[in-house]
């Protein structure tokens, strides 16, 4: 904070100086207003794009590009600034020509260091809530020739036939019914294609011991939060039902049974083809945006193990597996130390079977309870309900970090875990397992958003990898499969019943090569990572997750995914870049990024 | 407010001496507190009953009786009270032996002028909510038989088996819904019968313009509130969607397509059989408590038509109205002029039918605007929501007004709606039809606590009568009815070709006659109703609604209903009376009222 100043004062001014400087096109009088380290982090308000721009130089350049078009004007300061280390932080509101927004600056000797802007509504088109909810009943007698629900079935069922939807969204779990809700209150006609029978059977199709890992505080939908006295770990058949009686009474259009199985963009139509079987018939789709929102990840990720053809057991990927039940007194080999091959090796001990994990490189692991105090505390948990922390502030305050910085916040929190946890580590350690917590010890999250791999939040597994319950070999990998073993790298040999790849998942882009192309598919390039430089997440630097939520190379194609935190907070970023078009806004897109790799 | 004091201080002072009598025992010093008028409303958590004590005497008589084993402790003050005409008001909560209660006491020249002391938690059963909701997971692996899904139908299959429910719910709409999610949150084990197939069928089964009259703040749930985009009226499809996922979320073991058809309570047991039809096939279950919801009103109230056997059309109640598609450019008589008669008239005109309302008596009719502004606003509306005003907290608002001086706030509203809509009562009067707007001219609230019937929330249909649209036909009874015509008592007639009797209700307590028995029906009397001594509300005034949600003269047998408001509000006050005894607390009853009618 400057000297003798108040933070409000300081606020208040270097708003004021901000606005007057856009307001008057003076990109170097802006600025001169963010320090020598600083970022502005934007969520389509002023890029179109979701977009992190990192120094002085990569904003003049941005606003010279967009000031012109999206005109801001008020800039307001929201509620009290707090301040710590030095660090001024204020809740900010603004508008531009089209759209309002909030966001979140952080000043540092009166500077901006970081700046947030996030749009929240568009002009003109704001949902209608609250004081502007809908009436529902017409009042007024007239000889009305609907009711609602003669109304909604008649929409439903000439959605796709008469009336084509603006937009189809692939995949009905979390990230597809959570887009689905906003774009049904923005009044964009939506499809939503899901593969299993009713909403929810992704999660209910799952392992049987499966809950999330993640607590209910960061688990909302938009809309309906969960009461408070959910549990805070939801088991995966309560959150498919909860699911589907959301899907339900949010009148979404959920093709429950229906498979995209070919896509093809038309050019000058500026318009999708996309061809459905539904309940076994085929039928044809003409949206003008079509989402990909198949999961966080992309198809399983199937790696070679030479002599596969001379096993006698079944060997499957991790997204197979349903239950240890049949294996009670196997030998099976897990291969891969991340969550899924944690929950599996456990689901396999809890049926008796005998199990061994063959950890390809080392894991970064996180009691569950640690991760809640030290990770989830300040914004997501009943802490944050009581001081008043609403789910969407804990979202903006998340997403006012630039990933940039995020290792720089991440690296304390891990040192405090692993003084903490310091007794389970050594443990982990005595029997074989490899920890480790990223290249920079910036722990699980920065691993999640750098490569989605590569951790484990234990919920129980890593204390029976401890007590020797779930063997674990190390450093190791399958040399060769045998008809009842199979025999590793360092010549040792492991009988084997079972083999199940937890052996993670291909990028998200690799989902369009069968239903669009490989040419799209590569066009359009990797999903997710930041261009870190780590294993796994090559450089260049991006900055942003790649392709999530944003413009991508292929017009009219987008891709919407997460945890339920992403796919609530994104699904408003991603549905007003969708309503906007459709509305005819102007919608410039700054920074559409180069692709740098195709898978 | 007494000079020179302030609020704050005035009922800190007044907290303190209320709470030093009491726990000194001494009750004239407790008394010496209240004011000359005065009035204390206690749910459950001083009488284990619904009961307003009206005088000083009263409440020494009450308190003689309940005092030492109520023990009440801590009082203190919640917020910070208002001034009002003098009057402070103020939030307090308190605590006895068993439970935590919060309230809300007027002071007048120091003294109080009204008390509501309401029941919120047992000690020892505190719904998990919050701070303390269930984990989900059970962390920490091990051999686990049952995931949450085995779970859950392990005791859907075993309840009302193996294990007997402890109370049974008869009738699965809102009432019951809301009452079987109170009981499941305070694990009382507890089915619901519903004859329809699924939950929410009661709404959707009703005539097909119907939505409700009351706005969407006045009808949460508890638990799960409608999001803030839900429309203000609530269609029936719509609501009916909302219960069906709401029984399902909230995991209740609701019985579709099941009818209760007998039960008997054994008193040496102090245990109900009751005999079930599900879905074709019989089964007893053996609760200790059994709750009829089976609707605000009890059968319908079929009125003798003179020659209705010569009668060549249709002729129904209400309740079997469905739609008027078949009635097209026919004459049909809708016999009465409350909201169902309204709502019937108008589908039935929507549809080209010839309409003609046979009023017998006046209607208390107020536009739904109207209402919305000056009965609503305070309390259930979007500036409350905005005032921070919490859906808990306006119905103790509510509930701290005895029903004994209603009237008195009352009355200046129906003033000034007379003087809005003045007009619109003008027309209805030249019309033919006649308005009240009750013996007190209290209005419309009043009259649904005396007697349930003799009002019109006006959304559209006066407009109809005033166009003359719907005719009006006031003063006159069905003389005779012939083949296709009604003889009125003027000795006009009319062409009929559907006769629908929108006459009403018989008192809940009817339904208990083919069920349990005649003598049962009568023993327990009427249910509703203050004894206000107006046509419909005979006295003596007994000053709670008769037979709700508090117990009655039948052991073990309890009501429940009402609009979504009373449901949601009355069904934590009504399942902490079940939970306590399903706990074994005493539960001592002060003032069981004596029977004054049966019907």
């Amino acid at each position: 904070m400057s000297e003798g100043r108040e933070p409000r004062e300081e606020v208040e001014r270097w708003l004021a100086e901000f606005g007057a400087a856009l307001a008057a096109r003076d990109i170097s009088g802006v600025t001169a207003l963010f320090g020598d380290e600083c970022f502005w982090r934007d969520l389509v308000a002023f890029t179109w794009n979701v977009k992190t721009l990192e120094g002085r130089d990569a904003i003049a350049a941005m606003l010279e590009a967009q000031l012109d078009s999206m005109s801001p004007t008020v800039w307001r300061l929201e509620g009290k600034p707090t301040v710590s280390d030095g660090v001024v932080e204020a809740w900010i509101c603004f508008e531009t020509g089209h759209a309002r927004g909030r966001g979140i600056v952080r000043l540092r000797d009166g500077r901006a260091f970081t700046l947030l802007t996030a749009i929240e509504e568009l002009k003109g088109f704001e949902e209608r809530k609250a004081r502007s909810r809908p009436m529902g009943a017409a009042h007024g007698v007239y000889q009305r020739d609907k009711n609602w629900l003669e109304a909604k079935r008649a929409e439903e069922e000439s959605l796709g036939k008469e009336r084509q939807p603006y937009c189809v969204v692939v995949g009905g779990g979390q990230g597809g019914i959570a887009l689905g809700a906003r774009l049904k209150h923005l009044g964009v006609p939506t499809i939503i294609l899901e593969k299993n029978a009713r909403a929810g059977d992704s999660w209910r199709n799952r392992y049987r011991s499966l809950v999330l890992h993640d607590p209910v505080w960061y688990d909302h939908l938009p809309y309906i939060p969960f009461p408070e006295n959910w549990p805070v770990f939801t088991p995966k058949d309560k959150l498919g039902d909860w699911l589907e009686m959301y899907a339900k009474v949010m009148e979404l259009n959920y093709w429950g049974s229906s498979e995209c199985v070919r896509a093809s963009y038309d050019d000058k139509r500026a318009e999708w083809s996309v061809d459905v079987v539904r309940n076994g018939s085929r039928t044809t789709l003409k949206p003008k945006h079509l989402v990909f929102a198949t999961g966080a990840y992309g198809p399983p990720n199937i790696v070679p193990l030479p002599g596969i053809e001379n096993f006698s057991g079944p060997c499957f990927h991790s997204s197979s597996y349903k239950t240890g039940e049949p294996y009670a007194g196997k030998n099976c080999v897990v291969i891969g130390s991340n969550s899924s091959a944690h929950d599996i090796a456990a689901d396999l001990w809890e049926y008796g079977a005998h199990v061994t994990m063959l950890q390809r490189s080392p894991t970064t692991v996180v009691r569950s309870e640690t991760l809640m105090q030290l990770g989830f505390e300040p914004l997501y948990s009943e802490s944050a309900v009581e001081a008043g922390i609403t789910t969407n502030e804990a979202d903006l305050v998340f997403a006012a970090t630039p990933f940039r910085i995020m290792p720089r916040g991440q690296i304390p929190v891990y040192e405090e875990v692993r003084r903490r946890d310091a007794a389970l580590y050594a443990d982990l350690k005595k029997s074989g397992f490899k920890i480790d917590f990223g290249e920079d010890d910036s722990g699980l999250m920065m691993k999640a958003f750098r490569t989605g791999s590569g951790y484990y939040i234990d919920v129980g597994a890593s204390d029976l990898i401890v007590k020797g319950r779930i063997a674990v070999r190390s450093g190791v990998e399958i040399e060769r499969v045998k008809e009842r073993s199979v025999e590793l790298t360092d010549g040792s040999e492991l009988p084997a019943d079972l083999i199940v790849m937890a052996t993670g998942f291909q990028s998200m882009n690799r989902a369009l090569a069968p239903i669009i192309s490989e040419e799209v598919a590569d066009k359009v390039g990797k999903c997710w990572g930041l261009g870190s430089g780590v294993p796994g997440d090559p450089g260049p630097w991006e900055g942003e997750p790649r392709n999530m939520w944003k413009p991508t190379q292929q017009p009219g194609l987008w891709f919407h995914g997460g945890n339920l935190h992403l796919s609530r907070h994104y699904s408003l970023v991603l549905g007003l870049q969708i309503k906007a078009r459709m509305e005819g806004l102007p919608t410039p897109v700054y920074g559409l990024d180069p692709v740098h790799h195709t898978r």
